[in-house]
């Protein structure tokens, strides 16, 4: 080491360890160095990798890896740069440089070992630390005491080893998934000791938060960056995040105006199924009709026909059926993927073009989806790219659609040939914000950001820009943690914190399989869960005749009507949020300790939210319940129901079917608001 | 490189390669080393393991693992010296030394690198090879392809992560397991290339035979040596590592006189029991009788009373009883484990002489077996190993049991503290042999070799010599390839591939839990496969009432009358085959590849095996069955039981219960033997 160091960068903190050094950043220690406790490890490994519609089976062989414990900190230009070497004697060093631009430390490693494929560093730690983010998890909100593979895919079926639908999953399909399978995984965190960090990567990663002294970061490349950046509050380090990574534009007005009724069956049946809604007393304010260009049934269910334009033999009249429904108040909503079906004229038009992905024989990679093939749009393309935005805007929009499900992004296939050049191994990640970069571009240069709006499931870095409004994906129709109502929880807080600050999920679940079946009580329980949410919208199911529907009885129809009815309520107040959320990247469901930044206990709670910074949301997600216990941090609560007032600590409600226990805080702002809900006539 | 290398040991070839070294013994490449492709990795690993009621949970978070590249060959006194580094540059190396004595390659490693506690040895490996043993392996006799954790454990219950019945066991008791789960691994194995390696350690190991070009030998310790013999057929292999650990003492000639009837419930249900099998024309060499020193009953079932001593109470007269049924040519079968239950009086007395293993506490360490916790007898100890000798002879021998079942030895918990100072992860695969040779010296000293006969299922190196005669564990009693009925099939060929020729298996299997009882069809079929093993032996299993019995109805009856009579038919075969084994170490049940070494088709048939040279056996193991397909290798054969002639290839035959596919060869000068089975009056 030459001289002493110094600060030169405001908030950066390098000390000299006997064979080591230390990083701190505005008081937080970032790396921790010793040739016995080294903080970067490289390596060589050779994975196994097999896609079965969308659920990858992973085996990594590690070849090597070893620790690069020798160290040599020298003053660079603009900061430090930090040769590494196995020892002093080794040829091979990786340069680890940094410097603090505007606050963010960025760790740039250099080139020169490329020819090893893995990559661990580890972070500084602390034993009463907590880990949130990576994207959108289901079954974990804090993340510490286990790692989390990061790569996209289909989240699974059950997703714990321990449930019958799990194992049926996977001896059946390959499907049952795990605790950390999520459609949207990030390479990026949030720390309790203040700060956010992101791995600038969309190589196959594994963060491993399990260990008391460090956090490990495995990475299958070596990264060119990585970027930590500190905040005083939870708000402050999401906004600093989404202040780099992008925010959500806000939801257009329409979105208030009532739930999205998920419909399908042709025009006929949609008219029928609106009127009877509207006669009921539901508020509609979209219907979503994922079959607006046609279906084929599969064993799995009526899938879509994969082709993106009007099926004007299944929906007579729909040209002119949406601009009635919508000077009735009533958007029309339909469906899209990345993906186009074999034969059909999208196919053959990309195909002849040259826009779709190939395989290493160079011919058109086909994906099977369950009883039909699909050719993938390369969107490593411009001109593919330029395409799909035009088929967007011409078949999509200018039809007449307000918004659609971007459905998928997950799937691309590993051993694909893409257009850019690039392996699929990492473009495989970094797909999902292509698609809503697409879906983003086509609405954005129709000048209709304010007017439309899609969903998606799928994301990577670049989502929180582009993928405007998540949706959960396809939670099974069942009360279990890791799949079923509860899952949607944690999902929303967790994407909430790394940057997509709107989220809502399928009304009453998605995939019936295995036995399972949507009963009457989880589709209403569901319900008012959603009812607190930014959006309500419904799903049939995979299976429509072997799920409750929301007009399946007329009871069921008049909680529809009912809840409908509230969250239209509260248009102001979350109008209120989605612009906040849009303006600073403050999420619209909070975890609770966003709001109570000091209480501890808040910090491991992950099946209650705060919705805003006055609503406090705790979904009944057990079937049967008609009591439920609810954590409140200190402060002055009212029970919106029974207009009972609470303070702090754990107490029980009545949550009968139709009154989820929410409370809202006594010195809101909003207090007249919340109480006409229960004052409504 | 110091000259050229030249030969100086028979059979050794050392040669020189660009930036590496191959060595070969006997025209067969062993080691092929070059900078690129290391034959040698160290490292260091954090294990974490769990125990539950002998499952193991084990997770291995390996830090560092690097090539030993550079290479520095020289001859030394005995043979030659590999200086093994990093880099030419390193400063760390380690040596490897090898000669051939006798004929055989021993490997020694140098101890200076054992600060890494990881070893990863790569041997040199060919497409088209075969491997085999590794101990007593339930679910593959062919081991390429997969990779072997060598730990010994509880098999669990399925061992099959895609049956209902494994899940169930997971969930329920973490007792599931998995393909290579079983109570006797070995680090031995024998390749089709000609070779047997071996390697000297009792640490956890994992063989991994899934590369194309090398098998990994993954130690967690740098072993002290590996030692490697060639031989020009299966059988001179298996004679040769028979003769380096051990063979088995030939059985007692009782053993030739029927069936090992396993019976409990006190005195006079034992007497009622042997009085109706006579009569019932069933041939009873000897009753095995578990709860001889008493019972306790468990959710589980009812257990043995672990005390090691008769219980008057529930065995009166039993003293007079055993001399009684030995005149009448019955002997009488005990049982024991390494485990004194706590309280009782073998626990006191070990206890106050301080022969108990003790925690980290060093307080007597108490294991829990469900519902009873039991101290652990220390053998490492010599004064405990001497006292629980005594302990057999006086309580067991000299109470004139004939023999028992020496249950358990796998359970070591890897938190003990031994008296010899020893790591308990280190000495926790050690222990079954250790447990297998109290049970030999205690027999041995009472000179009574020839006389007494235990079984044991747990196993290591050393047991080739001191587990006498194995039985395959607590299989499920059900038609599962995994843990039911076939499973014990390739158990004791694998077994007798590395040592242990001497094989059989609770006739109807052992484990009724989560919904499988044993049926009269599954009990049936495995009474005519157990006719065609060395020792027949019946057990009630873990929920007797559950579980069809030999004495359920008459024409079960009848049909042991009938086994056993045939099996007693075979003696003299049986006879001889059992002291070839004991002479030659060539094991009485063989894969057919043994007796046809030329026969490609045969590498991989691990449900058919020769009894002796000239009985081939393709026991029945699905249900519902009357025909079975067999494949013969290329020779004159005779059907058992329709004298039909066969020449090789695949073959369908009759095979209704009963009449198990069984073929002599026409030229076996056994031939009269044979026929006679099928001419009995």
């Amino acid at each position: 080491m030459n001289g002493t160091l110094s600060e030169t960068n405001i908030g950066l903190h390098v000390e000299e360890l006997e064979q080591g050094f230390q990083v701190s950043l505005d008081g937080r220690v970032i790396l921790r160095h010793t040739s016995g406790n080294p903080c970067l490890f490289i390596g060589r490994g050779e994975e196994k990798m097999d896609m079965y519609r969308g659920n990858f089976d992973i085996e990594d062989y590690v070849e090597e890896r070893f620790g690069l414990r020798y160290s040599n900190v020298s003053q660079a230009e603009q900061g430090y740069r930090i040769e590494m070497k196995r020892s002093a004697q080794d040829e091979e060093a990786l340069h680890l440089s940094f410097e603090v631009e505007k606050g963010k430390l960025v760790l740039h490693f250099s080139n020169e070992l490329n020819h090893y494929n893995r990559f661990w560093l580890r972070l500084h730690a602390e034993d009463s630390e907590y880990v949130y983010g990576c994207g959108e998890q289901m079954s974990h909100l804090n993340l510490r005491g286990k790692h989390f593979p990061l790569w996209t895919s289909e989240p699974g079926v059950g997703r714990n080893k321990r449930t019958y639908t799990t194992w049926q999953a996977d001896v059946h399909d390959k499907a049952g998934g795990d605790y950390y399978h999520t459609n949207y995984p990030l390479p990026t965190f949030i720390s309790s000791r203040g700060y956010y960090c992101h791995v600038n990567t969309s190589a196959y990663a594994d963060f491993d938060f399990r260990k008391s002294s460090f956090h490990e970061l495995h990475i299958w490349e070596i990264p060119t960056s990585i970027q930590i950046e500190t905040g005083e509050t939870y708000k402050e380090i999401v906004s600093k995040l989404t202040s780099q990574f992008g925010r959500q534009h806000a939801l257009p007005e329409w979105t208030y105006d009532g739930i999205w009724l998920g419909l399908q069956g042709g025009t006929e049946t949609v008219q029928k199924k609106i009127d009877a809604a509207r006669d009921s007393g539901i508020k509609v304010g979209a219907v979503w009709v994922q079959d607006w260009q046609g279906k084929r049934v599969t064993s799995f269910g009526r899938r879509l026909n994969w082709n993106w334009k009007w099926d004007p033999k299944e929906y007579p009249g729909l040209d002119e059926k949406i601009k009635e429904w919508k000077r009735e108040g009533i958007r029309f909503l339909g469906y899209i993927n990345p993906y186009v079906v074999v034969d059909d004229s999208l196919y053959n038009e990309a195909k002849e073009k040259n826009l779709l992905v190939l395989n290493q024989e160079d011919e058109t990679y086909l994906v099977d989806f369950g009883e039909f093939d699909c050719g993938i749009v390369d969107l490593t393309n411009d001109k593919a790219f330029s395409w799909y935005k035009d088929v967007i805007k011409t078949n999509l929009i200018d039809f007449g659609l307000d918004g659609w499900m971007a459905d998928f992004g997950e799937y691309l296939p590993i051993d694909a040939k893409l257009h850019n050049g690039i392996s699929a191994k990492v473009m495989h990640n970094a797909w999902p914000a292509l698609w809503a970069r697409v879906n983003y571009e086509a609405v954005k240069d129709a000048g209709k950001l304010d007017d439309i709006i899609y969903f998606m499931r799928a994301g990577y870095t670049g989502s929180q820009q582009y993928a405007r409004l998540l949706w959960a994906g396809d939670q099974s129709v069942d009360w279990s943690l890791d799949d079923g109502i509860a899952s949607v929880i944690p999902a929303a807080l967790s994407a909430g914190m790394t940057g997509n600050g709107l989220h809502h999920s399928d009304i009453g679940g998605y995939t019936s399989l295995h036995g399972n079946k949507r009963t009457k009580e989880l589709l209403l329980r569901w319900l008012e869960m959603a009812t607190f949410t930014p959006v309500m919208r419904s799903h049939e199911g995979n299976r429509p005749t072997d799920s409750y529907q929301y007009d399946h009885d007329e009871e069921t129809m008049k909680r529809f009507a009912d809840m409908t009815d509230i969250h239209c309520t509260l248009a102001p107040y979350l109008r209120e949020l989605v612009e906040e959320n849009a303006q600073t990247g403050v999420p619209v469901q909070r975890p609770l300790f966003m709001e109570y930044e000091t209480d501890v206990h808040a910090l491991n709670i992950q099946y209650e939210y705060m919705l805003g910074s006055d609503l406090l949301v705790a979904p009944v997600y057990e079937q049967g319940r008609t009591t439920w216990d609810v954590y409140l941090p200190e402060d002055e609560w009212i029970h919106l129901w029974s207009g009972q007032e609470f303070s702090g600590g754990s107490v029980t409600v009545d949550a009968p079917i139709g009154e989820p226990p929410v409370f809202y805080r006594k010195q809101s702002k909003h207090k007249q608001l919340f109480e006409s809900i229960n004052n409504r006539p």
